[in-house]
């Protein structure tokens, strides 16, 4: 017994990309599911997943990661496995083509849990991934754009960092991408990537890399969340979620219950998913949108959606 | 009433540096102090506190840093605040005096909560933090020996990549330092600093300026915490321990509890603080050393010692 849910980033999509990123997550999905059905471990499936949409343009991972201030696509990933807490994470990496196979081998070979910046990039050309530019061309032009909307508010008399803060919160992160799994051998696993949010400063990092914050797995469940990725590293929103479910809450009832309390305590620029041991699994946003995908026993063949239909 | 515990890193200490360090921590205890007794803010005290123990050259965290494979200090720092669960990060952070007090300027004007290499070093000189070199000639000495021991074990036949390991799991993540502090109205906060570990790569971001793993503070508790900082990454140690004290434990049940937790999970090197919102402080190692120095309601004197008694 199988179960996997995808995650394509919360936030406000625009309706006429609805299709084709539903489509994403699907395909994604049936990466994932396809492993799982043969066997494969959970680990693989996340990783899988992740990588199908950090390849993905539409999303902003990989492929069409959104820009810094400075113009450059720093990348966040990280992959957790729920037996024995291991995990691998790589934060402001510049130019390779999937962030998340570079921090499974940071899991697997480091002996760090974060790499980060120049040291991160040294240690994924040594293991050979190779140069890649993952800068589309929407995305400069949006970093143009906003850029110029940044320079030209000048007049409104507010300092250069506030305008950018402002700039930032108008963004949100939309397009973090994330995969939670429960394999055929109770194996359970966690993988989420993201470029961040247009016009970050140049070395901010943001929950997909910090375990407990944007994912995490434990022997109990694994969850991976998106939004603002500060309310993620402040509230320690899926150490939180694996906690309820260990507790002995539902997959759907412990990211509902998270969701609340970090309204109440942090804000409500957020979403989750999270599968549990017995493939239960969960969905949660507050944002307008977070296009998704799961499948399970109880539901084999793919559900996609923009958003949680109670929402 | 206030409360104020400090420590100077899990490990194992020489014994001829023991009275210095000893004097070292109740030095910056003390200052702490100072500042709570006048009313001062459990942040201010915290601050206080790390940056005169960064300034301390005994400590690995600011002057004297442990250096990395390249020879470099790296350096990470975190800070927070229980009330609103704000905190300010710096990671893989070089020439700077004080990196705490670029993660307090990070927690207040940054809008993101970690930032790391260049992007940091960048955000610091923008606030007027000068250039300074925190390297020791007693870390550098260090360094080059383990770096000669590195090379020269290449005999052994093992890859170049598990004799670092081998040399980093040798060296311990000892001297890092850390501050937790109940002021008279009722804050919370804690603070943390390292240098990391001898010969770490370059890009490696430890626990300390993760929030929830190396140092955390909710309107319930701050804690800190010490030692090989992946453990803490994977564990979530200080939000653990903040948990447990919102769920009605002690200070020091909390800590005990957590190191018990930790040591069937995932490790024993570690270490950790913790205050609550009465003023009753925690503190326990599975190491054989843990300076530490702590003042409160029923303990207005300053006490310090190298281990808890009952290790």
């Amino acid at each position: 017994m199988y179960a996997i849910a995808v995650h394509g980033g919360a936030g406000k999509w625009r309706s006429e990309s609805e299709s084709a990123t539903l489509d994403g997550v699907r395909y994604a999905a049936e990466a994932g599911q396809g492993i799982l059905k043969q066997g494969g471990s959970a680990l693989d499936a996340v990783v899988a997943v992740v990588a199908a949409l950090e390849d993905n343009p539409l999303f902003n991972a990989g492929t069409g990661s959104a820009l810094n201030v400075d113009g450059d696509a720093e990348m966040d990933a990280g992959v957790m496995v729920g037996q024995g807490l291991l995990t691998g994470n790589v934060a402001c990496l510049q130019r390779v083509k999937n962030p998340i196979l570079v921090a499974r081998k940071v899991m697997e070979e480091a002996g760090h849990v974060l790499l980060a910046g120049d040291g991160a990039l040294r240690f994924a050309r040594g293991w050979g991934f190779e140069d890649f530019d993952p800068v589309t061309p929407r995305r400069f032009e949006d970093y143009q754009k906003k850029r110029r909307e940044l320079l030209e508010d000048a007049g409104s008399g507010l300092p250069y960092l506030r305008r950018l803060l402002l700039c930032q919160a108008d963004e949100q992160a939309k397009g973090t991408v994330g995969c939670v799994a429960r394999d055929v051998h109770g194996g359970l696993a966690a993988a989420t990537s993201t470029g961040g949010v247009t016009l970050k400063l140049a070395g901010r990092i943001g929950d997909s890399p910090v375990p407990g914050a944007g994912n995490y797995a434990t022997k109990h469940a694994a969850a991976s969340a998106t939004g603002q990725g500060e309310l993620m590293m402040r509230f320690l929103t899926t150490k939180s979620i694996c906690d309820l479910v260990a507790a002995g809450y539902s997959a759907q009832k412990s990211v509902d219950e998270i969701l609340a309390r970090m309204a109440a305590e942090v804000g409500t620029d957020a979403g989750m998913i999270a599968v549990d041991t017995h493939g239960n699994i969960g969905i949660a946003h507050m944002t307008q949108d977070m296009p998704h995908a799961y499948a399970n026993a109880s539901q084999s063949s793919i559900v996609t959606a923009m958003r949680v239909s109670s929402h």
